[in-house]
């Protein structure tokens, strides 16, 4: 009989059609579990599937007294109370860098897209401006990629894969992170001195409270009013009151955004600024990323109920 | 006193400003020179620039008997008759090279904003679909890039440049051309070939006689319903009409195009389809691109006044 595992999160039931193949699902849609199922059969469940951002505290985990696992699906576990789950020896695993050259693309797609106003440019045309010959000052001719400066916040999986795909547009590349990596890009040492040096900041961050609104009103200040953001990672990293402010007097170019403080986003100021790009966080939403991810929720589920070590476990637990 | 020089097409103003400053320019702005000017002022030029896509035949030659050289803005001058051109002894030249990195550039940035849906998910943010959680059939997961084969129609400098650019995306790459080339990615024998291959077909060829309508209804149905075209080079590369059949009746998946058969495009039918990205000829259209051919710009007629010969002159005439 297969074992019983709770999707914890709302999920799109494609997406766990794999998983369901060999896992009995109790699916609580975003819900607490304790809403959607009787205690009799929370007690039976073991192993649970979440969303890396979605909130889990102990009390959630304490619906489930035989809980064990804990299988973010995803890269990301910023929502796990890690120690919470350590305290009641509950494992953590997740999708390390199954969904990187995924998120990586997205996040070129985003600076490409922004840095060469692609939004305004489709809508110039769909609009019959450009067969009226009506100026716009939006079709203005902007920097190009040759020699551009692009500074990458983080240098993960996710942060050497934008890094090798902006070096191939001519690009110069500069990063920082905690500690220095053995690639072959500038190091600087602040993330002050990176948004000085940069055009374009990329944040591949993990979420934490060393990264939680590191892109405030004083580094949007230094990136510079030919500056872009492009945030890939978490919502938390950017304060996004200060990046609206940002926006709204010029003080930055513009962004390109897949995450947000609140997801989902729904329209606001943010949505209504011209220089923006702004995609549903679909970064790791490529086929080839999902099946890479459910591959690591598969195999991190079968080896809990086997008995062996997760073979994809958050690390710092 | 600055040599006198026409410009017969219509640019903006911006672009003609450096030039400016050496040459004394009689700006007739796309209209033919004899409504604009008068036979005496047209008598005394001996050089114009044009633009290399608008059509410039022997007869507006012949308006200005002392016509010795025909500078083009940019690496195009399939408008230019360059029988014509030859039989007054008119020498013509243009930009090789100077937008390759920018053509390239928007080649790869609608590639990827047409095969991850950016403005249908733009459009999914801005609109409150997301935050109302409305199902999108448009948001489903989509093929990665890795391992994507992306094929390139044309081995030029833009081909190369988009090659070097897709390949760092983790793509496969082949192209077909006239010739064999020295880059390290296979050549298939065909368009034909190359379109049956690849899930992405970039078309990077010069506008000409061999080239016009190569895609065509066959090739469009041998990429097949999972590919894409995507066309920076010239609108007459592609049967537009066999185009919108193909976005239609869904024998391909999307297109992004920067050219069209008529330019200005109007909206129509093309423009109605969400799987297609839409820019306005923008391809060469960066400040680096633009400065770089107004160098050659600049160079071609500081040469030509000089008696030398064209440092950037059309090959093969």
């Amino acid at each position: 009989m297969p074992q019983k595992v709770l999707i914890f999160s709302r999920f799109p039931k494609a997406l766990m059609l794999r998983i369901g193949e060999r896992f009995d699902l109790l699916d609580a849609a975003g819900k607490p579990p304790n809403e959607v199922f009787s205690t009799d059969e929370l007690s039976g469940i073991r192993a649970m599937i979440t969303a890396g951002g979605t909130p889990l505290g102990g009390g959630m985990m304490d619906m489930m007294p035989k809980l064990g696992a804990i299988v973010c699906y995803g890269t990301g576990y910023d929502g796990v109370d890690l120690a919470a789950a350590a305290g009641r020896k509950i494992v953590v695993g997740h999708s390390p860098g199954a969904n990187a050259a995924s998120v990586a693309d997205i996040a070129v797609t985003l600076m490409l897209a922004v840095t060469r106003r692609l939004l305004p440019a489709d809508n110039y045309v769909r609009s019959g401006n450009w067969s009226d010959a009506k100026p716009s000052p939006l079709m203005r001719p902007q920097p190009g990629n040759p020699g551009r400066k692009v500074g990458i916040y983080g240098m993960g999986e996710i942060g050497r894969k934008i890094a090798a795909r902006v070096a191939a547009f001519e690009c110069e590349v500069a990063y920082f992170s905690r500690s220095r990596h053995d690639v072959p890009y500038q190091y600087l040492p602040s993330l002050e001195a990176l948004a000085e040096w940069c055009s374009v900041l990329m944040i591949a961050v993990r979420a934490g409270a060393d990264t939680h609104h590191a892109v405030n009103a004083n580094i949007l200040q230094k990136l510079g009013k030919d500056g872009y953001v492009v945030n890939i990672a978490r919502g938390s990293a950017i304060d996004q009151q200060a990046l609206v402010a940002a926006l709204a007097d010029e003080t930055i170019a513009g962004a390109g955004l897949d995450v947000y403080e609140k997801e989902p986003h729904a329209p606001d100021v943010l949505t209504a600024f011209p220089n923006v790009v702004l995609t549903p966080h679909v970064g790791g939403h490529t086929l080839d990323a999902h099946t890479a991810m459910q591959n690591c929720v598969i195999a991190n589920l079968e080896a809990y109920f086997a008995g062996r070590p997760l073979p994809y476990a958050v690390r710092n637990l």
